[in-house]
């Protein structure tokens, strides 16, 4: 298999120039590139010239979530052991909901050299563009990213929400579009203030970013009156409350 | 005070080539940059002609923490008042633990324009770098990122590290090396098994990382027996009893 190799990149929140100059360059050394749909894939033609390499949409496989991640680990086995260098273009930072260790694990498995080269995750980087700081002094010592895509209570859950509306930081929820309602309850119910600030940002980072400022009790409301659908992020804590420098 | 304006950059973990495309060229485009010890001050030259450029390392203002910010904040505008580009390079994300939002509310007091250019997060990445996954698909559906320059219990403290144990997910503690032992035992004493899997990365992300994996009744004796030192981050969860890839 040669020099057969495969790089995990993270594309970062969506604009191109938010990629690293790593993840860049293991782009352009790149003879084929497997890209989501989310991040900086259709606008690669930015910063090098696309001439020669193998674009794969892979979120356009033709198969239900968990096959198309077999498949995804099935093809970069597949062109590194052909001799290829293979990037993996992934949006975000590729250990932050992003499958990406499921990747190394079946390259690891398959002999396959494959390095990681980390990216701006949206989970911060999304509410900072919409002038949401998750940390600052005296106002929040943690934060917290939370996968929304399970409701509390469900069985599959792995999150205490109870817990974590004690913790006392910042609550990032992603992937939570669906089970606003339901998260904000669990919320309230473990006894988070209603008043606490939240925002809401959806398309981050991008020409169509939409922000919204709002409280943890008025938070599904507020999605339903402005039709918020996803990619969004919500942000819940104090600092979704400071003063929009 | 014609084009004067603020952007802060996220310098990413160390290596300059984790730096953001737009970071780079913010830092190009820059008169004056006022950069940390932390992040990739040293290396700017690696791709950047620094001929007429102000470099000023703020890590060497004479004061202490706190007069030292409000130094950092008068600079940035004082600067930026006299007509010129200026960057402020960071370690990491600007706004993480990162007081970011301090130097963007001083520039809004003083009208100065700025912006944010967010970075490779250290909480994340160095962690990657040591080969652990912050999350992992049936493993962890949450991470935390936590300071832990505060013992538990204290009384400037806006953690309850009791709920933090009880969330379920990933543990990130950042400037927590003095005060591990104080951590670990609270966390246990919130029933978080003895035996939950931990990794310590020092120095992440530079020619001299160093990587320990452990339990969380261990990490404090690690600590001890391997002399380790800031800055280093250290996970607490099943991600970091992964196999390592």
């Amino acid at each position: 298999m040669g020099s057969g190799r495969v790089t995990l990149v993270g594309g970062g929140p969506g604009d191109w120039d938010l990629l690293t100059l790593r993840g860049a360059r293991a782009l352009q050394e790149a003879d084929v590139i497997l890209a989501d749909h989310l991040g900086p894939a259709a606008q690669l033609d930015n910063f090098m010239d696309l001439t020669g390499k193998e674009i794969i949409d892979v979120s356009k496989l033709p198969y239900g979530k968990q096959v198309a991640q077999e498949r995804i680990n099935a093809l970069l086995v597949e062109h590194a052991r052909a001799g290829r260098a293979v990037a993996r273009l992934k949006g975000g930072d590729p250990f932050v909901f992003g499958r990406g260790y499921e990747e190394v694990e079946a390259c690891a498995a398959a002999g396959v050299p494959c390095s990681v080269v980390p990216g701006v995750t949206s989970s911060v980087s999304v509410p900072a563009a919409g002038g949401v700081p998750v940390t600052q002094r005296g106002v929040a010592h943690s934060f917290t990213v939370v996968s929304g895509h399970l409701p509390p209570g469900d069985a599959r859950s792995l999150v205490d929400w109870d817990a974590l509306a004690r913790v006392g930081g910042t609550i990032v929820v992603i992937m939570g579009v669906r089970n606003v309602r339901a998260i904000a309850e669990a919320l309230i119910d473990a006894a988070l203030p209603p008043t606490t600030p939240a925002a809401v940002i959806q398309n981050g980072e991008t020409p169509a970013q939409r922000t919204f400022r709002s409280t943890l009790a008025d938070l599904p409301d507020l999605f339903e009156r402005e039709s918020v659908g996803s990619p969004a992020v919500y942000v819940i804590g104090e600092v979704a409350g400071l003063a929009h420098a």
